[in-house]
């Protein structure tokens, strides 16, 4: 048995902003059958997670390429594996049997072949819980947040957090871990309803529309007047460069993404190092990957929390693969609230 | 009794680059008596440390002003403090006896008055090593690269570590430490004799000369070609760049001054914030004055070190108060090898 296999790929390498047309959607046949002893298997993708990322595996260059086995370039015409939720068609691997759910890397796609079965994270029920949960709040996106504020920020009760995009997939979780940690949060996001949204629905103390603020700094001084302890970063350029200029003695700045260089290399944060040095300030990069260590105390910690509607996910979900490339480009247009992903079939 | 006091002053605030005009010699009459019950001391300069981020408390405004205790800013006309070794002339304090050598914050010029003696660090007994290395390699610019060394870059035998400023201070001995805790080294400095003392009299195990460089970034990459484990960073701006360009995964930044900036607040270095998140570079600053629990083991290891000859103290004394702000500005032209000071006086 055989399937036809639709999936999107870029055209030539994106450098700059990426646009619609740098992608297509092409056709592949799939053959159903597996051998036995391959290990292999094939799914059928249901959500696949869209991230901004994904940009600096596009580019011709990028000293990104070289971080990860999943960080590489992405070859033109290829599939492009992304993070998603999936449900086994075919299977050659003893772990794991027809219908199965994973999540893990698969492609932006509506089937993908999973080599040795290698890019499976874990099998997982749903216990009641939507299917999309697991691609972000309760996936890589919300590992990120947690290990990114408790394992890599170190905060302490009642310190003040600032975080950017925090309507983003990261973001808003963020500052939702930081705010039941007891810190104040304050978050700065691109639009009048995303900041009502992280002040009536996910609880932040104060937040701010950046689009408004002439003087980051000054903003940053009138929201902080005691000053930043933790400044969760997920943007770079001049909110990196105000933050610093705010932060306390021993300020942290994580920096989890740095969404505004990666389509403009021009833009580049340039934090005053003198602040750096008497402030004894330190600045911190971190990939999810380093800490799938606390995956299991994240996940059950997290599923407490959105049991008890303690958490809330905040998602953000175009329906069919056609969707895929204006729901990538949207990401650097300020365009999702919350997690991105794109539903691609029906369980 | 009554002595004449001499001391360097600077007569405006000096914002950008310092020329000597900025500073002017001022006299004053200091009385030699105290009472008793006061704790203060007063003693005659011998040596006094000349220092970049001096210049930081003669500007109008800086960041650095509120760091510590003895960070604040210079006001005009008044005595500069400085560390520095000095004899005890007059004592109402206890603690203190006329003739003890003591290193502690002093000021720029012949005689200082120290309330309370609480600008003392401690008294010392120079046991057959010259008195200046009390202000350089044992006193704060020495503790300053131990601690920097080995509690913030917290390295790791084999390791490769870049210094810039490696003639300076601190980069020189930071140097000498890693050779000595087995990492391998690399230095920058401004001249062919500074390049060449690194290599033949320092012991590291390669020093360019940065000002033949046009472009630092390939520079680092023939130097480092299995990458930067630790930068130990004493020039902030295009070398901060490049370094980071260069640095391994989970490298460390350790931003212990910035003099490329302290005159040019325009020179800011704009490190890629990409390599920072996917290297997991960590940059931190840091100040002598939060490692003063270290100063025991360092006093005792550099002690240790310098008399079985393992490290070399590499000084830069000129002679006389006079000539303390051509010294003071020759930091900031690259004029000084080693730990500059000026000797005010014999003992």
């Amino acid at each position: 048995m055989e399937v036809t296999n639709r999936y999107i790929t870029i055209k030539t390498q994106v450098d700059g902003d990426p646009k619609v047309s740098d992608f297509e959607l092409k056709t592949s046949n799939l053959p159903l059958s597996l051998d036995p002893g391959s290990n292999d298997i094939i799914v059928k993708n249901l959500y696949v997670s869209i991230d901004p990322y994904q940009i600096n595996r596009m580019k011709s260059q990028s000293s990104s390429q070289k971080a990860t086995a999943t960080a590489g370039v992405i070859t033109p015409g290829e599939g492009i594996d992304a993070y998603g939720v999936a449900k086994v068609v075919a299977s050659g691997n003893p772990e794991f049997e027809k219908d199965d759910l994973i999540v893990g890397y698969i492609t932006w796609g509506e089937y993908s072949f999973l080599k040795g079965g290698n890019c499976v994270l874990r099998k997982f029920t749903p216990m009641g819980l939507p299917l999309s949960y697991q691609v972000g709040i309760l996936g890589l996106s919300g590992l990120t947040a947690y290990a990114g504020f408790f394992e890599v920020c170190k905060p302490k009760k009642g310190e003040k957090v600032f975080v950017s995009a925090a309507c983003g997939s990261v973001g808003n979780l963020v500052g939702q871990y930081a705010k039941l940690f007891g810190c104040y949060v304050v978050g700065c996001a691109g639009s009048k309803e995303k900041v009502a949204l992280l002040k009536e629905k996910l609880g932040f103390d104060d937040a701010f529309n950046y689009k408004e603020e002439p003087d980051l700094k000054s903003a940053l001084q009138r929201y902080f007047p005691d000053g930043i302890d933790i400044y969760f970063d997920n943007v770079g350029a001049e909110m990196l460069e105000a933050a610093v200029a705010n932060m306390n003695t021993f300020g942290r700045v994580v920096a989890c993404g740095v969404i505004s260089e990666y389509t403009d290399a021009t833009k580049r944060a340039a934090p005053s190092m003198i602040d750096v040095v008497y402030k004894r300030i330190k600045i911190q990069g971190f990939l999810v990957v380093d800490f799938m260590n606390v995956f299991s105390d994240f996940l059950s910690t997290t599923t407490d929390h959105l049991r008890t509607g303690k958490l809330h996910a905040l998602e953000d979900i175009s329906n069919g693969l056609e969707s895929l490339p204006s729901a990538f480009i949207g990401l650097f247009r300020g365009h999702n609230t919350g997690k991105k992903m794109v539903k691609v079939a029906d369980e």
